[in-house]
């Protein structure tokens, strides 16, 4: 099992990483067949190729995630709240996301699952 | 499918019955069969008499619990960052928390999953 640490460092690692547009980045996190049902209750992307298509439309989207408090870790797990910023049909749209991650015995994420719905998301004013 | 309403009245009813120590009215938002993992890797304690000694003794520590953000909500599922106050061998400890829940059809909470380790968990100084 990884150690918090690992799994700590592996969250950090996705939210800068998602950030700065480093798609090989944020994919090398994951497992070869990981698993991402974001939002929760849509069909998971699964497999390197999948994921890549899908977090590519959050850099074109210009997607920076800022970490809304403490990374709580437990057994092999992570979950952490954080908001997201990004550029969604000529609008700048803000979206609270609560996100888990599921670690493998490698410290790769086998499988996230991202938890918001249609009040977890605002247009930003003024931007 | 619980509506988005039903679930965030769920979790603010489970946030503010547990911290008055409302044991009958924490126990009634649960399905008579559903499974508390507290926290997560932890065997889960399943029915309603478990759960009821399970949270008898968050009321016996004297359990505050505080949101922290949004409640997040995603098929039928909501997700939500907290921090607990409770006093613990002699200790006022502070744990902060995610918690998940699976709603079923008729609203009550079928699982609920606590994530949170040894690093979420701290003592309150000056307590």
């Amino acid at each position: 099992m990884p150690s918090e640490e690992t799994m700590e460092n592996a969250v950090s690692a996705y939210v800068a990483r998602l950030s700065a547009g480093d798609l090989d980045g944020v994919v090398a996190l994951f497992a070869s067949d990981a698993s991402v049902e974001d939002p929760v209750g849509t069909p998971p992307r699964v497999g390197h190729a999948a994921l890549r298509e899908f977090f590519g439309v959050a850099v074109s989207a210009n997607a920076k995630l800022v970490l809304d408090g403490p990374i709580r870790t437990a057994s092999n797990y992570a979950a952490f709240p954080f908001h997201v910023i990004l550029d969604w049909q000529g609008r700048t749209t803000r979206i609270d996301v609560i996100d888990v991650f599921q670690f493998d015995e490698h410290g790769k994420i086998a499988e996230m699952r991202a938890f918001f719905g249609s009040k977890n998301s605002a247009a930003v004013t003024g931007a």
